[in-house]
Order: C-alpha cells, then sequence, then structure tokens
C-alpha cells in the first residue's frame, strides 16, 4: 500500500513490565462483556492478539521452549507486544509481533489507498497530513534444520479519518495480509499442502480469493533485482475494502487461525532431518536473500522503519544468521537449483477449484 | 546524489574472458601515448584501473591468496571489472569493482545535481530523460579476525550530456567519493592514523576538505533507524565540481593512493589478535550493521540495484556472514559499548590544522 510512504507515528514509547489489556486508545469501544458490539478497531486487536497466544502456544509445544515478551505503549494510544524464540531447540528465531500504531500520513498515500477521484484532489492536497490507525500481527519464524521451511505472516487493519476541509471526502478503511513459505529446499508435499490449508481458508469467503491472492503474493515477494521470489508464496493481499468489514474481518481471523495448520505439520516432518553443512551453507545463503528482500522491498518493514516504530520488533523479522558468496550458482539439476528455479518459474501447487 | 534516483542502464551486460584495455564506448579519446591529451572519462579510467591494480597486489601481498576476477562490457559501451577474495587467510570477503555505466537519468535529477535555477525548469522537465556516464571504483574489505576493521572506498565521475531543447542548460559533470573504517572494536591508535592519513590527502589540496568531508562522511553513514553510524567514518564527498576538474581529479587520485597506507598497516597490526567466539559474535552483529546500512541507505547500492547492474558484483560489498540478535544492548563500560557509543556519537580522531 501507498499508505506506507511517508507515514509517521507520533510518540516515543515506553516499555512497560506487563502486558496491557488493551493497546486501543481510552474510549475506543471495547466491550468486553459483549464483543460483538465493540469497534472493529477493537475486535481486530482481540483476533491478532488471540492469533499471537494461540501460535506461540503451538510453536512452544513443538520447540521445547519458551518465547521472551517484551510489551510498549505509546503515552497517547497505540503500543506493541513482541515475542521472540531465540536459538530455540528447533527454531533458530521465531518472533511474532502485535502492534497498534496511531500516525498520520500524507494526501498522496490517502488518495492512493481509497482509489480517491481526481474531483477533490486539489482540495485533498491542501488538507495537510491524514490521521490513521494500523493494527497488526506480524511474524517470521526462521528454523535451524535446513529442510524445515521459514514461514511469514501478517494480517492488518487500517483506518484513516476523513481529510478536514475536504467535502466529501470519507474515511477511509482496508484489510491487508498473507502468509508465505520460504524453505530452502523443496518438499513438493510439503508445498502443496502449504498451498492447500491457505486455498481451503480463501475457499470459504471466495473462490475468487485463493487465485487472485496466489498470484498477487508471488508478484510481492519478487526480489527484483536477482527476478527472483523469496520462496515459494502462499496468499497476499492489501487495500481490501470492496465488501462488509465483517466479512473481511472473519476472512482475516481465518486465514490467521490457518498459520498453524499450514505451517506446524512442516515442521514436525522435517526438523529432525539429518543434514550437512553444505545444506546448512545453502541455508544460509538463502537466509541472505530473506535479508534482501525484507531491508530493500518489504513494506511492512519499511512503514515501521519510517515510522519510528520499535526498530528491535521490526527487524525481528531478520534470520540470527545470513551468508552472501560472490556469484555462487547452484549446478543445474541440483536440490538448490530447483528451489531457485521455483523462486524464478512460480508454479501452481495446487490444482484451481 | 540525487542523480541516482531513477537512473537507468541500457543494455544487457556479456562476460568477457579477459580484462577489457577500456570500458569506454570507442572513440572516447583514449591517447594511450599522452594520457594528459585524454579525455577526462579516459583519465578517471586510467585512474580508477590502477587504484584497482594497486590495492588488489597490496590485499594479495598481506593475505596470501589471489583475487578471482570478472570482466563483462556491455555492446554499446561501459561494463566492469569485478575482482573478489573470498575466505582468504586474512579477509573474510574482499572486492574491489571497476566500473563504467552509460545510461539516462530522469530531468530532475539532472536539476539536483547541477543545483540548477527555476528558470528553465519548465522547458527541462519536458526534456526527457538524459544521458549520463558514470565511472568509479568501489571497494569493501571485511577481515575475519574481530579486531582488525573493515573498510570501504569509492571514487567515482560523472558526466551528462546537456539536455535537448533546453536552451542554454550546460552538459554537467562532478565527482564524489570517500574512504571509511568500520571496526567492531575501538584502537583510538588505529583509527587515529586512519583518518590521519585521510587529513593528509585533503590537505595537500585545501585545508577545508578535511573538516567538512570528515562531517559528511559521519552524516551519509548513519542508519537512521538505529540513531548509529556504520562505523567511525573517514572522508566522504559528493556532486563535487566548484573547481577545475583537473584539480578534482589529482584529488580524487590521491584519495585512493592513500587507502593503502591508511588501512594496511591496521591489518597488519590485528590480523593475528587471539580473539573469543563472543568477539567473534560481536563481529558479526556489526555485519549485520553493515547490510542493514548498504540495503537500506547506501546510494551505489540503489543506484546499482536500480541500473540493473551486476548484482554480483553490487553485493560484493555484503560480508560474507552476518547475525542479527534480538535486542542486543552491550553492557555499559564494555569493548562492545565503547564502539556502539563511538557509533552514536561522532569524535574527532585528529586535531585540526
Amino acid at each position: 500500500s501507498v499508505a506506507f510512504a511517508e507515514a509517521r507515528s507520533i510518540e516515543e514509547e515506553q516499555m512497560l513490565t506487563e502486558c496491557p489489556a488493551s493497546l486501543l486508545r481510552e474510549g475506543e469501544n471495547v466491550q468486553w462483556d459483549n464483543p460483538s458490539t465493540s469497534s472493529m478497531r477493537a475486535r481486530f486487536e482481540t483476533m491478532i492478539r488471540k492469533a499471537q497466544d494461540d501460535i506461540c502456544a503451538a510453536v512452544e509445544a513443538v520447540d521445547g521452549s519458551k518465547f521472551h515478551e517484551d510489551s510498549w505503549i505509546r503515552p497517547g494510544g497505540g503500543g506493541g507486544i513482541s515475542r521472540v524464540l531465540q536459538d530455540g531447540n528447533v527454531w533458530e528465531k521465531a518472533g511474532v509481533n502485535v502492534s497498534v500504531v496511531y500516525g498520520t500520513m500524507p494526501p498522496e498515500a490517502y488518495r492512493a489507498a481509497t482509489g480517491g477521484s481526481s474531483d477533490n484532489k486539489t482540495a485533498l492536497d491542501k488538507a495537510g497530513r491524514i490521521p490513521f490507525f494500523a493494527a497488526g500481527v506480524s511474524s517470521v519464524m526462521h528454523p535451524k534444520n535446513p529442510f524445515a521451511p521459514t514461514v511469514h505472516f501478517n494480517y492488518r487493519y487500517f483506518e484513516t479519518d476523513a481529510p478536514r476541509d475536504v467535502a466529501g471526502a470519507p474515511k477511509a478503511w482496508w484489510f491487508g495480509g498473507g502468509t508465505d513459505l520460504t524453505p530452502s529446499y523443496i518438499f513438493e508435499e510439503d508445498a502443496t499442502h502449504f498451498h492447500q490449508v491457505q486455498k481451503q481458508a480463501c475457499d470459504k469467503h471466495d473462490l475468487a480469493f485463493y487465485p487472485k491472492f496466489k498470484q498477487w503474493c508471488d508478484d510481492y515477494f519478487l526480489i527484483k533485482h536477482r527476478g527472483e521470489r523469496r520462496g515459494l508464496g502462499g496468499i497476499f493481499f492489501d487495500d481490501l475494502n470492496d465488501r462488509d468489514p465483517e466479512v473481511l474481518l472473519a476472512f482475516s481471523s481465518e486465514c490467521a487461525n490457518s498459520v498453524i495448520p499450514a505451517y506446524i505439520p512442516l515442521i514436525e516432518k522435517r526438523k529432525d532431518t539429518h543434514f550437512s553443512p553444505e545444506h546448512k551453507d545453502w541455508q544460509q545463503l538463502r537466509r541472505g536473500r530473506y535479508v534482501e528482500f525484507n531491508l530493500v522491498y518489504d513494506r511492512g518493514t519499511t512503514f515501521g522503519l519510517k515510522t519510528g516504530g520499535r526498530i528491535e520488533s521490526i527487524l525481528m523479522s531478520l534470520p540470527l544468521t545470513a551468508r552472501w558468496e560472490y556469484d555462487h550458482q547452484p549446478e543445474e539439476g541440483t536440490e538448490e537449483w530447483k528451489l531457485l528455479e521455483a523462486c524464478r518459474n512460480p508454479k501452481s501447487w495446487v490444482p484451481a477449484s
């Protein structure tokens, strides 16, 4: 989303000693006793916090070690809860963040996000920066074993105020997110399982979702300067506001709930596979590519770095270790070459419905 | 330089089996028998190729292993010579690149580079993309020993054509470059020696250069999202065209010639220092910061990735290995903390003249 360009958050964070009940500003309609009457902001926060709890519990159960938690809040509202499991038994580094940001964005970002007509372009450009609200859960988990894949997911909700002094300009909102898989070696059955679970989640809401969001994912996770994708994709969507927000909340929840069944079985199958130092080196080179994508292209990372987000939470997505060899080219026909080919030419992992 | 924004090169490269005599387009006035009458393009190429030869020879003499060389050329002129020494005895990865690029840049980049008045702004914006020539030597050398510092240097020369259809618009040219030091541990005498050599090179040409370019270096190599510099600085300058180009060529040559006396003695002193796994981990974390700066902020890297430069040559600047630990904070008063403090608050390493 272009909304990420030049977005800014407003205040410095303060670390907390305990996890707060809510990261929202006071009075933003959290009806703990009757959640369905709560604001979308409140319900989205509830959803992402539950996703964080559930996924961390599933990862801890497999890894046998515990996440470390850091919480912070900004005086005027907003904040985050970062959980990281570093140098575990199964994962090299696994991070699951929840964050809520109150900030301002320039008018052109608002226009891009709302697909704005040119009618009120001049008025909008004069309106000045527009307040926004963003909440999301985001996670990257890098396992130790080179045959066990990395997963990333992120589900987020945005709202802007209506620009002041622009007659008829609407308040805007949209959903975004996705889940994608980045192995160093391909197991067809693993990729198929992962995509199948994404498709099932999509199909419950709209049969058009999976093909569209699978393609969007392949397009988004392109490391342009290399002409290769970060991994084997999954689903990705942004600026989604073309239907009832209730439906999109339900869809986002479905996707977040699908992370465990899509990913954990692959880890259980591959975490103890025997590997050589050469396998590990290849994994480390692929981790280097992960770093390239995240620092050069990823909007969430750029958004975080620019909005003065908490750096350690944003860069939790980077692997513990990575490697760059000059001009490394896997030999044709090898397992390493097959992975690279699949990153260069994304394929279809599940049959169309 | 804003000239880097949206610059594009024109053609695909072809790998060569031997190093070419020149990377310039044919007929660009190379007078091998009387170099002083050659064009600035030709003389700059001669200078950077000699710098590449000299520095590679000095590094090979210390390391005991040899650089691997790759040369390529583009059909219409331009190309490069990359030399890399990977997993040597002393250096983990050392790369020295020479490149010549013929491309086009948008008018706003030309205007920014020439400090253009607004007189012909409209005509200029209509003029379309402006052809440019860029030649440079650039190098990053990452040693293995955590007490031995990384060095980076880059010296470059730009020329643009005059924009077509813009009356009175000039052909533009400028020089840029710098040399900077990135240790993982501070030895005051090493930093002082390094800066002293930079200052001597500057002082021969203008006593105002060192203080100005030292400050520019501290400003440029800022990892904004962390509020810390990549290292201990050195000198950096860009868009330099305020005096006779002969003087600026001589100054650039002086700086390139100063890399060996500034850097090699530090390596000889530190390459065999005993170190622990903890020292190595800290070096790897600092290498992670190096990656962050280069991929997020460095103009040369961005320029290269956008102009369709040869990726392996551009990313040769990345370390062989790097590390990101969640929320790593060195304890106050430790050697690691001292380095971080110096990156946060740049100090003066040599007395003013």
